[in-house]
């Protein structure tokens, strides 16, 4: 009973004691959140200057379209119109020179187009009398409108000409309508179209000359970022995750779902995994997945750019959009795949999948720099031939395997990651197809087979693998020699070159 | 040498025929193309109706801002400003009552703002003097221009204000602009506030009216369409395939790409695969994979309506998201089944796959109904604790099937089917509690345990399963009893019936 009042009283005095601290502390706080928020800011723009300089270009391109305000000769020349072109350059200026372009020619084409067609339906309504002219002319917007808005659900049109329509309805409908009430619509029609051609110009001018950003040159870069992403995974998976294993230690990591290792553990009461789920260059294929709507906007703006620095108008900008959506294909098996990555994989087993899993992230790494290049990419013929390869030996190898283990139950999981390895396999050829394809379409250089010192070393040290010695004589040994000193003059660097695997012809991944 | 001229002279008279028949052609050629573009467009127009009235919508809303123009007194209030609520209608107007919000609010307070700050920014220049006042407007200009289109890269922002901030920049620049010129500036702000409010509001109570498209039902039914189509694969995948093999038959589907099973295949000369790969509804969870973008636009429009029908104001649609994320994480899983169908499944194996994956299918059935009927997805329970023990039982199943085979490889494709079916209970049991999490955080309805007898008819004929009968005792069977009939009065209709599988509160799969 006594305690209670004593109690209330350092309620209180608690209460106004944290009120204060509160209050003292809110300026720190403040601070820190202005602070975060600034970092947040600098990052944006540290992770892409260029949007820095976009910003600067849209301020700069309003600055100048004022100056039809500002002076008083232009303006005697507009009028109020000029302040469409104000409107042009914020609605027009975006990012990269292919939006704006776009933009740009879309907002032209509709404003005249639309407006011929508002000036006849003004003609047309003023015959039907003073009492018709209002019906006409509400009816005429009504069906074109209808009409207009409808044609955007169109995947053709709203792919390319989606603002064109707005455009268009927009400005048939006001220069019908304003028709109405003024008369000199022809000047006005031709004001605002002479308006809008000067504020597109403006944006096309700036974006196109000062630091462009290439739509075209971005999805050239994503597409040879996303098949690097799919190679890092890969060696990542192949080199990183076994190398302990020399030391005859099991890795075990933990992936984020639950396999059927799990299960095949859970009773038997195994522990001891070591954790690397930390390793996030695992986790970069991931933004593969889900870009799909970067790429086609990108190709859809890269079309409207000319040709610029390595890229010709008319640049085979679908070709990117075929071998992204392969290395997509590739990401979701490396979805799959990374669940299982919590597996205790079979040694001999695993030596296959190393040479697998590092021979394709090679082969996708080399795709990848070729296309960054622009040359032909002679130089991952052969790390695919390798996977092929190793595809093939799997057979051998997993027959081996289960003939010598007594845990028959244990080799499941090992099974499974290589089959889904095998897939890899598969689709990382038909990677390598297509970005041949892309060679041949965009004209890209050839590289001479006669490799430099410093590049022979390079192969070197990416096609030499330590991993592929194994105990047993059945398990047969993937090439792995460099492409280039161990070759007779004359030879076919793109064929393998020593051991059982010159199967020649046999082409068993079409 | 005779037949040179005759043959020219057939030349000619087969060009000038050909041209003929081309001109004859055209009529019919043309009427082809337009039937076949007025097929299209009924098409459209026939897979979501919503889309006419959409049409409409925007023409009824066209036609009635028109009337500011048409009446004088309307007019004489507004005068030229009166275009504003054109350009607002047209540029406003969106397919759901929530996107039609979203940029009807942001359209109005961007407007606001950027209005008095621009009234401010005129104020503080006229200060300055006749010189200084240019210079002060274009430096304010291009500081807020940059600084607004900088603030559109940060993802917050541009997730749901992006136009807002466009709107500003716009407003901003031609109310401190035009200020320059038009004294009555004041008045200026105020006609083109209330014409972009008087527009605004007519499209939103247009949409809001007349057959309103809301995001958030289309949200809803978007993620229960998905969890369906996920379960039409699998049920697909253990229902039809696996159907003939009773007659033991050995049924081979063709995939899309190569697999393990064609690498082991090769060399031994296997054929006789015959080709289902034409049943399209296994290729309709394919849209999953790429629907992500629609997704997250429909819940960013659906946070911006009130309540509806089913769906309270704050309903959450974060959840939704949640789940179509797993449901494309399953998803990814299917696409690397997909390739796997072309396997031979042994047939011990294929049993255990059959339950696995048609019970998960039955059970994402259940989890799309119930979000559908918006009822707690209790039905669902039992399908996966079925699926969960199937995974349990996949273990022992490997083992008999490995001792007693001779066929060591011919087991590796089957038991890759058999992981990959794992993840995909893994999955199913993670949507399913996404799914209670949803029910509990939007007050779904609690269905009675009591089954209605068509309901039990239904029960049992997805839960009776004719394929679990094996030869081997050491093979656990699922239990498949329907959840109603052999029940106690009180028994937790949740729980296992019968059989090993009562594991109580075993959860191996968190």
């Amino acid at each position: 009973m006594d305690i209670e009042p004593a109690a209330s009283d350092h309620k209180k005095a608690g209460l106004f004691a944290r009120g204060w601290s509160w209050l003292k502390a809110l300026p720190e706080k403040l601070k820190a959140k202005v602070v975060e928020v600034a970092n947040k800011v600098r990052k944006i723009g540290q992770d892409d200057p260029r949007r820095i300089a976009h910003a600067l270009k849209v301020g700069l391109a309003l600055t100048l379209v004022s100056l039809i305000y500002y002076y008083r000769p232009l303006y005697d020349g507009f009028g109020i119109s000029g302040m469409w072109a104000v409107l042009t350059v914020v609605v027009v200026f975006e990012f990269s020179v292919g939006a704006t372009l776009g933009k740009g020619l879309n907002r032209g084409f509709a404003t005249l187009l639309a407006g011929a067609l508002g000036v006849g339906a003004h003609y047309l309504s003023s015959l039907c009398g003073n009492k018709g002219e209002p019906i006409v002319l509400g009816l005429s917007v009504f069906l074109l409108a209808a009409a207009s808005t409808f044609s955007r659900f169109i995947p053709g049109i709203k792919k390319r000409y989606d603002y064109g329509v707005v455009i268009f309805i927009l400005t048939f409908s006001l220069v019908s309508v304003s028709g109405y009430r003024v008369d000199k619509i022809i000047e006005l029609a031709h004001q605002r179209l002479s308006t809008i051609v000067i504020g597109s110009l403006i944006c096309v001018i700036i974006s196109f000359c000062i630091m462009p950003v290439w739509a075209g040159e971005d999805l050239h870069n994503l597409v040879a970022q996303n098949l690097e992403k799919l190679a890092t995974f890969l060696e990542g998976f192949g080199g990183e995750f076994f190398k302990n294993l020399d030391d005859g230690e099991i890795v075990v990591v933990s992936g984020s779902g639950k396999s059927l290792a799990d299960y095949l553990k859970n009773s038997e009461g195994e522990t001891g995994s070591v954790s690397k789920s930390d390793k996030s260059f695992l986790q970069k294929y991931k933004s593969i997945l889900t870009s799909k709507a970067t790429e086609d906007s990108l190709a859809n703006f890269a079309r409207w750019e000319p040709g610029h620095g390595r890229f010709k108008f008319r640049h085979p900008w679908k070709q990117y959009l075929n071998i992204a959506g392969l290395a997509r294909q590739c990401a979701y098996l490396l979805e799959a795949l990374n669940g299982y990555i919590n597996t205790e994989i079979q040694r001999k087993i695993q030596d296959v999948c190393v040479t697998m899993s590092s021979e394709s992230g090679k082969a996708l790494m080399e795709l990848s720099a070729a296309i960054k290049a622009m040359t032909h990419p002679s130089l991952a013929d052969l790390h695919v031939e390798n996977c092929k390869n190793a595809a093939r030996d799997l057979k051998t190898t997993l027959k081996t395997a289960l003939l010598e283990n007594s845990d028959l139950l244990g080799v499941i999981p090992s099974a499974t990651v290589a089959s889904l390895l095998v897939d890899v396999v598969v689709c990382t050829e038909k990677i390598a197809e297509s970005v041949h394809e892309l060679a041949k379409l965009a004209h890209f250089k050839t590289v001479e087979p006669t490799v430099t010192p410093e590049k022979s070393q390079l192969l070197h040290r990416g096609t030499v693998n330590p991993l592929a010695e194994t105990d047993s004589p059945e398990v047969v040994i993937t090439i792995t020699a460099g492409p280039s000193e161990a070759l007779p003059e004359g030879a076919n660097p793109r064929a393998p070159v020593t051991g059982k695997h010159v199967h020649g012809s046999v082409n068993i991944c079409d």
